[in-house]
This record gives structure tokens, sequence and C-alpha cells, in this order.
């Protein structure tokens, strides 16, 4: 099994070309990769179905700040490709979807019922609005990562307010996603998080991501979560990912 | 509103006599507040109904080990009082509501629909074994705090795997549970987790928290997430809470 995840990612690696087609696997590292698959167009087998829902692109949920933030951004990303790339871009905007690659098939422990249907943690609920609304977006050098990220009603923890254990979700989907986009696949090892005031239900807030240091098989990123103006401090944080062996995960 | 909020807190303190009726209000504390009160058919008038579902009590999707360990401690706990309160109890279960307490009712920042359909994160998904499964048991003299965990499928990170943000909520809602049971309200201050291996989705782990101190407002609480049989540690961190003031967190 291991080794048909190897030949997936290697197959990838060999045809694409943009910075963000380093090996990647963990969290939203499959996401990153299915992205960069399914944007080329390959004609190889993919593990999974080009008609996939695109969790981060705008839907009737969005309120208007999540709206024009996501225009800031997005209008300053890399276009489409049509015959010659371009490279006037600040940003890259990440898909997100609800699934990893479908290739944790053979576990000892993983049954047939939940490997058919497992569903990533930040995109198991379809209501649009209800859960976490979030689309993520990669500097040009990945040096840094931003997130808009709204907050629905399904996720209360104080009466009114965000759970603590959600906005820890977050913070480990943006600095794991940029730890994939700048390493190897890699495994959350430390996550240290301020909560320095609460998050309303419903608000929309930024969630900022900058690369400390990569050092040997470390990259430690430290990141904050502010409102939309960057007036608002609500959540500081450092997150320590460790790039891993691919079968060591998959039990093989 | 913070006003009535204390009144209902007063009114529940003034009746109340077992060791976990202090006031407490975050996270989980309002499911405590609200168990107690349930239990004891109070008269007063309640912002909550008394045939809501109580989610930690044993389900069909529950397996093997996580109805065994129930079972362990249930056994151990207080038995429900029949004219002379008993004794000879090591633990107590606390029940656990998908709602908090609908006292957030006059926030600027709340919309009324958000008021209407928010639901504790942890609880949101309403089908059994899809997501969080857990029961949450406290000692005696309240010094530790056991958790049974089995992860549904809708919790997936790394393929086939817990996300790690789905392990700091847990991480999150033992600690301040705990916290709530020790201490007046209070808001989580800093997690600091460490990840050492990785949990498979399906299975099922126990999280025991344990004071470590107090110091004034402040509440340090330590946690450790292990299989079942203790063999395996998977998770360890330290939770800080901070005592609040109510009327902050209603912004009244």
């Amino acid at each position: 099994m291991a080794r048909t995840l190897c030949r997936i990612f290697k197959g990838c690696q060999s045809i694409c070309s943009l910075p963000l087609m380093k090996t990647r696997l963990h969290p939203s590292a499959s996401v990153l990769l299915r992205t960069v698959c399914v944007r080329r167009m390959l004609t190889l087998p993919l593990p999974f179905s080009p008609k996939a829902r695109d969790f981060s692109l705008p839907n009737s949920s969005w309120g208007a700040e999540m709206r024009q933030l996501y225009e800031h951004y997005n209008s300053q990303c890399e276009e489409e490709m049509k015959g010659e790339e371009k490279q006037d871009w600040a940003w890259k905007r990440l898909p997100s979807y609800n699934r990893s690659l479908k290739y944790a098939t053979g576990g000892v422990y993983l049954s047939k019922i939940i490997q058919s249907k497992a569903r990533l943690f930040t995109r198991n609920i379809k209501e649009p609005g209800a859960a976490f609304e979030y689309v993520l977006f990669v500097s040009k050098d990945e040096q840094k990562c931003v997130c808009i990220f709204q907050a629905g009603h399904l996720l209360e923890g104080p009466p009114g307010h965000v759970h603590g254990g959600a906005i820890a979700t977050m913070i480990d989907t943006v600095t794991g996603t940029h730890a994939s986009v700048l390493s190897a696949p890699v495994m959350t090892a430390n996550l240290n998080i301020n909560y320095r005031r609460p998050i309303p239900l419903g608000s929309t807030v930024l969630i900022e991501s900058s690369l400390n240091k990569t050092e040997g098989r470390k990259v430690l990123i430290s990141c904050k979560v502010t409102s939309t103006d960057g007036s608002k401090l609500h959540t500081e944080a450092t997150a320590l990912f460790v790039a891993i062996n691919v079968s060591h995960l998959l039990g093989g």
C-alpha cells in the first residue's frame, strides 16, 4: 500500500513543475496533491473523482467580510494557465476537499466501513456555513500562509463563542498545510496555543502562519488569529511538524 | 443577561449540596450545571429542556472496549439517591448535551439564527459513532478526570487517523470540564500538546487529566491520551485555565 502511494506521489512529481509540487502527504497535504493533479488534467489513474466539491470556493453562507477578503487575495492569485505560465502572482489559493487520498486501504486496524465513510474533520458537515468555512492562500515564496475563516454555529464552546478545540483545529489545519507546502510529508509534533480573546460564533477572522525555521526533519511555524482588520488578537500559536516516512503512517 | 445568569447560578448553588455544585460556566461547565439541576428535578424555570438527549450514555455504535470501560467506571459511580445518600463511590459520570445554556441572547454580535442553531462543537453530529463518542468521569476528590473516547470516521486528519485538531478538541473538553469542576467559570488560556503517536480512526482511547495546581484565578491541568490498556502513549498535554467574570463573556 505504501508502495502504491509512493508511485502515485512519484507520478505526480514527475509531471508537475510548480513550486507547490513537492512530495507531501499529511492533513491537507493530500488535498494539495489532489488539487495539483486535478488542475493539470492528468490522465493517470487518480484515487479521487475530478468532480469532487472544492469546499474553499465561495458559497451563499459567506458573509460580506469573508467575500471581500476572498476577493482581495484571490485577485492576487495565479491565473488559470492557458498556454504560457503567468508569473506575476503573489498568492496561490489552495483548494480543499472532504476526503484524504483513499490509499489507507490495507491497514490492519481500519475497517472497510470506516475507510469508505471517512471524511476530513474540517469538512465533515455539508451544510454551508454551519461549521468551518475557510479558504487558504499561500504566498509565492511559501514563507506565509493566510486563511480566511468564518466560524459557523455548530462550533460552539463557551456560550456564543467558538470552542477552543475548533480554533486549535483551524490552527493545526493552516500550519499543517503550510508545513506540507514547505516540506516532505509531515505529522504534527507539537501545538502550543495561547488563547487571548474569545471568537464570537458567526464571525470571520484571519489566520496567518509564518515559517520560523526548518531544521533537519523539523518545521517550526508560528501562527496568529486576528480580527479581519488585524486590530484584535484572538489567538497566538506555534506549531512543530516532523517529516515522516509514509509507510509508518500506513502501517505497512 | 449576565445578571440573569448569575441569578440562575445562584439559585442552583443554594439548593445543591454535592461537591460538584460550585459555580461554573465554561465549555462543558454549563453541562454540569444543567445536569445537576435536571437530576434534582428543580422547579425553577430552567433554560433547557429536561428531555434533552444525554450523549454520554451508551449507544449501538459503541465498540466492546468503549462499553467495557464504561461499565468499569460506571460501576464505581454514585448510585441514584433514593432516600439516604450513598457515600462509597469513587467516580461520578458527567452527562453531556449538545447545547450550552441558552443565555447568550443579548449579545450585539450574535444573530438570532445563530443563537437558535448553535450546538456544542463536540456534539454537533447526531449520527451515533460518526464523530466524537465520549463519556467523562470525575474522581470523588476531583483531582482526576477520565474520558473514554471512541473516534468516529468523520474525524479524519492524516489518512486513516484522527485529526490533530480533533485530539486537541477532546483534550480541551476533558481538561476544561475538569477545571470547571474544580473552579469558578473558566476560559482556556493555553493548550500545549505533544503528539507522540497517531490515533487510528475507529479506535478507543483513554484521556486522563490530573490537577497540577491552582494559583489565584489560574488552574493548571496535565493530560495524557493512551491506548485503553495504557501501554501506548498517543498524546501528552498541559492546559491552563483562568477564572473569568461571566459578564465579560456575554458582553454585558
